[in-house]
């Protein structure tokens, strides 16, 4: 769930804000800017959004065919999957005696030693579609109320060169204060993980400054 | 590097797409579309691009701390991590005697013991740093080659009416054959894949669309 709303939220206040900086150097009309803003925050919450949970179903899908396969060469070929444990053990450099004490007591509970390939040959763990569905609700919500924060300077600004200023400030202030937080949940070094977003906001506004400059 | 050309032209198909689609709503001057347009994209290659690299590099700096973390429990708690590798096996039924076995053997070479319960208790995998920024690089790269293709139509358009129309007509088609050769790749009904990538476009397109039309 943090982790959801860490996502959302640190990719709304970006790429939102760089699209209003970026605007801002070619257009002076804050109307278009908002307009553009609130267009990409809709484009991208449902990208997002959707894409993650579509995503999430993809994994279940998968998941599910995995087992299957199993299933099926537990049943059809059986020493083939006794061969794929023992080579997992045998990386760890343990005996041949105990690996195939391991090797005889797993077969002997089909839906054991299936659990046991999924999670140890090939890494896969049970996912939750209810949980994807969750995830990809915060994650869109997330982008929403990130991509607004930026975007309200301009609505009170007289100038586009005014919001711009104000939404610098803004943004810049959430994602370091964001990024602290972000980086204390995930166990990192707090200060390193705020500038690290902060850089990155920085970065993509810039480009997008320039390369509206450019053109525009 | 095929997920990651599949994640970066995905979104590069959706967001720039539907964001051009939504000041079509408001706005007709085509230049003005088009600018925004490749804002988008860089803002968005750099969030995502230098995005994932750092969040690899996160990683990378996580595996680390907990395979230090790790070395220094085999090292100070011994037996508080033996009884973490019973766990592990009590899960799938395993017999005492084996169970013990195992412990013994694992507990002899130290390398081989932290290795075993990165992957296993913690299910943690080496990442690989060169990875995250050839990763990176691709994601970048496929978003801006994704994002450049549904602004096409609206370089060469006389209003930005058709433009939309055009554009509608060559992303819907990128995203089908797209989705089509994903799902592909990653072994799932291709045809299923390719109408949920075109239905997630056509859904931001036209939120997008209506948000931008409702405000503009």
């Amino acid at each position: 769930m943090v982790k959801d709303i860490v996502i959302g939220m640190s990719d709304g206040l970006t790429v939102p804000f760089a699209l209003a900086a970026g605007l801002t150097g070619a257009i002076s009309q804050t109307d278009i800017i908002i307009t553009a803003g609130l267009a990409e925050i809709a484009a991208g919450s449902i990208a997002m959004g959707l894409g993650g949970y579509l995503a999430g179903k993809t994994e279940v899908e998968h998941y599910d065919a995995e087992l299957k396969r199993e299933y099926y060469e537990v049943d059809v070929f059986p020493e083939k999957e006794k061969q794929e444990v023992r080579d997992v053990f045998e990386e760890y450099g343990l005996s041949k005696s105990s690996t195939e004490a391991i090797v005889e007591e797993l077969s002997k509970d089909k839906d054991k030693w299936v659990e046991f390939m999924m999670r140890f040959e090939l890494g896969l763990e049970k996912p939750d579609i209810n949980q994807a569905r969750k995830s990809a609700l915060s994650i869109g919500i997330s982008y929403i109320v990130g991509g607004i924060i930026p975007l309200l300077s301009y609505f009170f600004a007289d100038t586009a060169q005014q919001g711009l200023f104000y939404s610098c400030i803004v943004t810049g202030l959430c994602l370091f204060v964001f990024g602290y937080f972000k980086s204390k949940v995930i166990g990192q070094p707090p200060l390193y993980g705020a500038i690290r977003i902060t850089i990155i906001g920085a970065l993509a506004a810039g480009t997008a400054f320039f390369v509206a400059r450019l053109i525009g």
